[in-house]
């Protein structure tokens, strides 16, 4: 058996130790009663433990020079195999950052990383600060050291931010959200003085209709039963468990009709992402090609989902008899479309919407780039984010709970995350874009043909454009080049912003 | 750190992987999409390479020499740890009957159990024996020679047998059954006389209405929902996944109103035996003496609260108006009571009821104890499974399919288990006499204490009685000695067939 081989074999039986783990985790959230907390934190720091150490073994090191041995060779002898070396290469990668690592420090982080998350969980539910700032100063020095131990040629942030969003560096995202910078706060400012007669969605549906919706959704959406299960969680998320296995959940919010409806529509975004990647074999599960090439990819495939499509006008008009008939008050498309797009400024990133989402994100990054490398100091953190949102939102928290306290991503350490939610909007708006234009060249009726083929409940050939052009290429291309390959141009927030004016426009249009 | 405590530190982590392998299982029967099952294959396949590799390691072998060793010392010393020594005793055990089997044979069985298991679906769903029973010779060959390498002083079948019921053996097993063998065919030739005019039940309930009857039953029987989970799955289990993680399942089954209310009763039985082992600390769950004592044990607990509590006339008193108001056609508790037991010959022993269930398992132990020990030919399994129906029962299956076919115990190799069904009769019914005459003795209203106490909703005190007398035990004892302990008599047929007698004369008297 060669090198390449039993690499593979070694990579495979990781990646089920690693789908160990995601079950464990799924149960966690899905069905494991609040009790069995302390013993799933045993099974899961003992799967952790094996994967660590499989990771650093010599075995595995040996393998991966055959590897690249046997690579270098067929090379020489005029055999590229492209695939092959980009899976080596992020292969290389990901150990030379394992091995790079003190494993002092590797021990500090797990126990800073808890510490902080419980911690945070205290320091939110009493709204104090204090408790959890002390945790937060010891992570940020300790992923600083990380970064040192790194050292890539990256600043400390970027460094941080290679596992989310590989080869994201701060000269470009300045650039990417500088029209966001300026122009959101405008719009918004504009859209609260029309909107201030708008009354907000003030019924409710019951969790059956909403699992029925819900339900019904991922139905039109091409489901298939026999690859994907359902389950509710106190988070929503999407899970992949193995080759052919694939997990989605939603939650019911009391007060919010749409929150279930519009979960499912996020989540099953992010999973078709998955479903899309490449696997004609079991193999593929487990070589790094076969995996998402960022969070911000994923996020645009929910995103687009949820906004471009569950939002829009059209699917309104599809979809608004059916929520009449669950019992909500809704008496025509432009109305449930109406509540379905608030559009209004609001303190809590997740429930944000389109137009204020990025503000959220912008803020976010803003302040964990002066805490990691302007010297911003903890204890100014909470004045800071108060200051942030009066500027750019027009609203003050109350309190460090619905302020800086209100994201867990810091409470376990975890920085250069956030620009991947806005980043998400861009791509996802440049994608569909490009989508369109393709659409249009082959005839699919214009101005909008992803809002013709939606009305039409043709959503199975938007998936199989995505499919062809966007999921299919795994990790062999990194964000940025994956927009260009899609859209033949650099990402820009152009598109998200064009699409965000003409979809504020519509909806005041319809007041 | 001494032996001992390093042999906990080992076990733990061994339990720890067993109830990973636990958490995949169940799963894999309430969640996982159909086209997960070949990549979960490959996760439990790993896990029992793991674990199998510990439980056999040098590591292992070495570490309880040294416990035993160092319990020699202190014994020799005056300090008598009796519960050490039983948990040393039954670790030694288990490891010998481990190590003496080789590596081949442990393969063959591996492969010969899948290989039956999938034959026996594809025969049960064409209903052709024939596709099964080569699997099924092989299987009978291969445990015989399993049986011959354990080299224990027991006969094969009694070899077989001990992993479910230790300690078992033929004689005593023959001894137990004599009087149900002769007296159980007259009773129900009686019975069939003279319930000819009843009906059988022709309604049904929604599965909400299910769901919410076995949830109002837990919540009656002292079900804490920090520790309990519930789902649904193709057939109910009950399984221990952490020492505070206890999960059960049901199943709604159409035209049988009662079955998934009943099969909460019984599974919950089974949960709260696994709920009332020793478990002062999170050590116990790793130690023998922390677990179940034997299958007919178990079973006792469930068939308790399945038969002697749920079917009980006081039961139906109490619970008869929350059925009719489900939509329940039912107008009386004697009307309940008599559908919730129908006490008629049926050819499915899962459906069977108290009189006729211990039928169906004289027929299956005669028939594995003859294919295993008395030359029985696997081909003539089918026309002898059909005359013993015929004979015991007065009806013979239609096909196979519904005769020999029916059970999966076999398809893997599974021999032993059924007296456990049994027996756990009549432990049940031996258990609940003591209880009466203890709960008399305090001055609980007789002639049937339990009924009085069910009557009154006070079930709790029943689980604290068996918690006190029955649960807490876990391995100190083999089954027989739990019953001698907790009854001062040793197991006998005497109190199962005086408490069916008389509830046969209740039930016709209710005619």
């Amino acid at each position: 058996m060669d090198g390449w081989t039993r690499l593979g074999h070694f990579l495979k039986e990781t990646q089920i130790l690693g789908s160990i783990q995601s079950v464990l985790y799924w149960d966690q959230n899905t069905s494991m009663p609040v009790s069995g907390s302390s013993w799933r934190g045993e099974q899961l720091s003992l799967m952790a433990r094996q994967l660590h150490a499989r990771q650093t073994s010599s075995e595995y090191l040996d393998l991966i020079s055959q590897a690249r041995e046997e690579f270098e060779i067929s090379r020489d002898n005029g055999d590229h195999d492209c695939e092959r070396e980009r899976n080596l290469e992020l292969l290389e990668l990901q150990l030379a950052r394992q091995t790079s690592l003190d494993s002092v420090l590797v021990g500090e982080l797990a126990n800073a990383k808890s510490e902080g998350y419980e911690r945070w969980q205290k320091a939110k539910s009493k709204s104090e600060f204090s408790i959890f700032s002390p945790a937060l100063k010891k992570l940020i020095s300790l992923r600083q050291e990380e970064a040192r131990q790194l050292s890539e040629k990256r600043s400390c942030w970027e460094t941080l931010a290679q596992p989310f969003e590989p080869d994201i560096c701060l000269d470009r995202l300045k650039e990417l959200f500088s029209t966001l910078r300026t122009e959101l706060p405008i719009i918004l400012s504009e859209v609260c003085l029309i909107n201030r007669n708008i009354s907000s969605t003030n019924w409710d549906l019951t969790s059956a209709s909403q699992e029925r919706l819900g339900n019904q959704l991922l139905d039109e959406w091409g489901r298939n039963r026999e690859q994907t299960s359902l389950a509710f969680s106190p988070h929503p998320f999407s899970i992949t468990l193995g080759p052919r296995d694939y997990r989605l959940t939603r939650r019911v919010v009391e007060g919010q009709p749409f929150s279930c409806f519009l979960a499912t529509a996020h989540e099953w975004g992010h999973s078709l992402y998955e479903q899309g990647l490449p696997d004609l074999s079991h193999q593929w599960f487990a070589w790094p090609l076969g995996q998402a090439t960022s969070m911000a990819v994923h996020e645009s495939q929910s995103l687009f989902w949820e906004n471009r499509v569950a939002r829009s006008k059209v699917f309104a008009q599809r979809w608004w008899s059916r929520f009449a008939k669950e019992g909500a008050p809704v008496y025509s498309a432009n109305q449930l479309w109406k509540e379905i797009n608030p559009l209004t400024p609001g303190l809590n990133r997740v429930e944000a919407d389109e137009l204020t989402y990025g503000i959220h994100i912008l803020i976010r990054t803003d302040l964990e780039i002066a805490l990691l490398e302007q010297g911003l100091e903890v204890d100014d953190l909470p004045a800071e984010w108060n200051k942030m949102y009066s500027d750019m939102l027009g609203i003050v928290p109350k309190n460090d709970a619905e302020g800086c306290l209100q994201d867990v991503h810091w409470s376990e350490g975890m920085f250069g995350y956030f620009p991947s939610y806005l980043l998400g909007h861009l791509i996802s708006a440049q994608i569909a874009e490009a989508m369109c234009q393709d659409f249009e060249s082959q005839g699919i009726k214009g101005p909008d043909p992803i809002a013709d083929l939606i009305s039409k409940g043709k959503e199975s050939t938007i998936i199989d454009w995505l499919r062809r052009n966007v999921h299919v290429h795994g990790r062999k291309v990194n964000a940025e080049q994956l927009v260009e390959r899609v859209s033949g141009k650099s990402l820009s927030s152009d598109p998200f912003m064009s699409y965000l004016k003409q979809k504020i426009l519509d909806l005041q249009s319809c007041l």
